[in-house]
């Protein structure tokens, strides 16, 4: 008998594949004893990272065989036609046949935003799917959401008006957000900044009555909680949350250093520690893992490739949630209204 | 007599305008005797902030009297058009009349840009100038530019091609880096990511052999010293820059907040405080401002909207900086290099 909860996981993505996502997978079964996990991927690879995991045979796992990996470098196009058998499309399929109820992937980003939109389609009347995930605030337990984060290369006004539409559905439905701010993310607060594709999309979400469309946001206004969404095509977004990684990352590394230095400091380093660590966990991608490629008639959770066994295993979580919420059918509703009140 | 180093200022430019810019003039000159400002801007305010400060008449200080005023929310084709007696327009024809040898504003960008663009020209063979300026790195002492920083909302492949050439002869020239390695921006590090426009620069960048192109970089990568310049379009530049100003603020707040918390932490503040203060100074707009707008005849500083006094008085000592060192001749020659060579 199947768990009340399955999930299909790309055992093979990522930078290093089934050594990071398998004792992922063996983590999450133990964190919560209804989530069932199908492997896709490598037969032999999988059972023998199991039994050096000392997992046998678990009934909450399960192994699909596949015989191919789509590789982190290859054309999404080329994914999507030559790799049929592969672990990231076998574990898509499972979601399209109502096997799964969501899959996870650590693999090419591009590749997967190819083959997910292939093969479960978008919700009616979305054009393209985006990739969302929140960041942290000043405000403590207050997050905003942010896409496109690099599905898309390059979006027009009216995808942008879809993400706008999709970004305050999570935002109402996932997080309880009454009437979520929706922003654009654009280069000044100014109505006259920005290319024209921005402004029209500006004039698009204005016109519509059921979203609370709050004006332009500038970068450093992404962490002020201006907006509970932060709307830009997926190169700028990519490039904002990876450059979000590397300010926080440098920030720590000279803060390690500072503290080093103070004979006082070393002393309280202990003591500072604990909260250092608390406070550069949501800016750090190993525990703030999982972004969702959303619009799309199914769940689909992408991690970092270069995740870590815990990040691999938020990310399964971050599915879990997503399943028990049902986040697709409440996009779906959001968008019919959103699109209809246009 | 003039003295040898004249700058030309916009003193009705950004956010607080002749507050901010008058007592950063006072500063200036204090600091440098050999520094000589032209204050472009309304006579009367000028004078009553001049004597508001205890100066009265001044050898180092004189004002250009100008009429208009170039709003931050004003289109710059109405700017351009309409606001030649702007204290902005006439700063910048001081440079071009060889008045002065660099213009410093903390007006609306765009205006600014247009301006610049119209009045002092474009080096031969470059179609677009840019906003560059510098970040810091993981490594210290070291920093890394950037650009377009948000002069150019869209770039094709033959403009950041350019930008990359006039990157190099910046970091070459004026910071003394031999062979800078120049890297462009892109949402991944595989070949195969991005748009087609950065592909093709990429291949332009490969071709000539007096650039020493590393390859793309993603936005955490910006800090690590892999690249000595960095280039991007103007929006994805600008809000990468402003990301990171967001990210620098929220660390902060928070990190202030846990030490606060900490009776020991507490103790320690003062001896804390003046190492953090530096540690965060390269990344606080208030001490790291002034971006050049580069690929002009002549030298014009982007200074901040909202800067400070103390930040636009380092906008003029950047300005000092590039006089001195002879930017624009020397871009010039490095351009009229990589050029042919391509």
């Amino acid at each position: 008998m199947l768990n009340d909860l399955t999930i299909a996981l790309d055992v093979m993505g990522g930078d290093k594949g089934p050594l990071v996502t398998i004792p992922a997978a063996i983590l999450a079964i133990q964190k919560s004893q209804r989530l069932h996990l199908i492997l896709c991927g490598d037969e032999n690879i999988i059972q023998e990272l199991l039994s050096a995991h000392k997992v046998l045979t678990h009934p909450q796992l399960s192994i699909l065989p596949t015989s191919e990996v789509v590789t982190m470098d290859e054309k999404p196009s080329s994914a999507l036609r030559n790799k049929k058998n592969s672990s990231m499309r076998k574990a898509l399929d499972l979601v399209k046949e109502g096997k799964a109820q969501a899959c996870v992937s650590a693999g090419n980003t591009g590749a997967l935003f190819a083959t997910a939109h292939y093969v479960l389609k978008t919700l009616p009347g979305v054009e393209r799917p985006a990739l969302i995930s929140s960041l942290p605030t000043h405000e403590d337990n207050k997050h905003v959401f942010m896409l496109d984060l690099g599905a898309n290369v390059f979006c027009d006004s009216t995808i942008l008006y879809q993400f706008g539409v999709m970004g305050s559905a999570m935002a109402e439905e996932v997080d309880g957000v009454e009437k979520p701010r929706i922003a654009l993310l654009n280069m000044g607060e100014e109505d006259i900044k920005g290319s024209d594709h921005i402004k029209m999309a500006a004039s698009q979400l204005q016109q519509n009555s059921s979203i609370n469309y709050v004006g332009f946001i500038e970068g450093n206004d992404i962490f002020t909680n201006k907006a509970d969404v932060i709307v830009c095509d997926g190169f700028v977004g990519n490039v904002a949350l990876k450059t979000c990684e590397g300010v926080a990352k440098l920030v720590y590394e000279k803060l390690k250093h500072v503290l080093s230095k103070h004979l006082f400091a070393r002393f309280i380093g202990k003591l500072l520690a604990t909260s250092l660590k608390k406070l550069f966990k949501p800016l750090n991608p190993d525990q703030y893992n999982g972004a969702s490629l959303i619009g799309l008639r199914g769940i689909v959770i992408k991690s970092h490739g270069n995740a870590s066994v815990l990040a691999f295993e938020s990310a399964i979580s971050e599915a879990m949630k997503e399943v028990e919420r049902q986040v697709p059918m409440k996009i779906k509703n959001k968008l019919a209204l959103g699109l209809t009140d246009k």
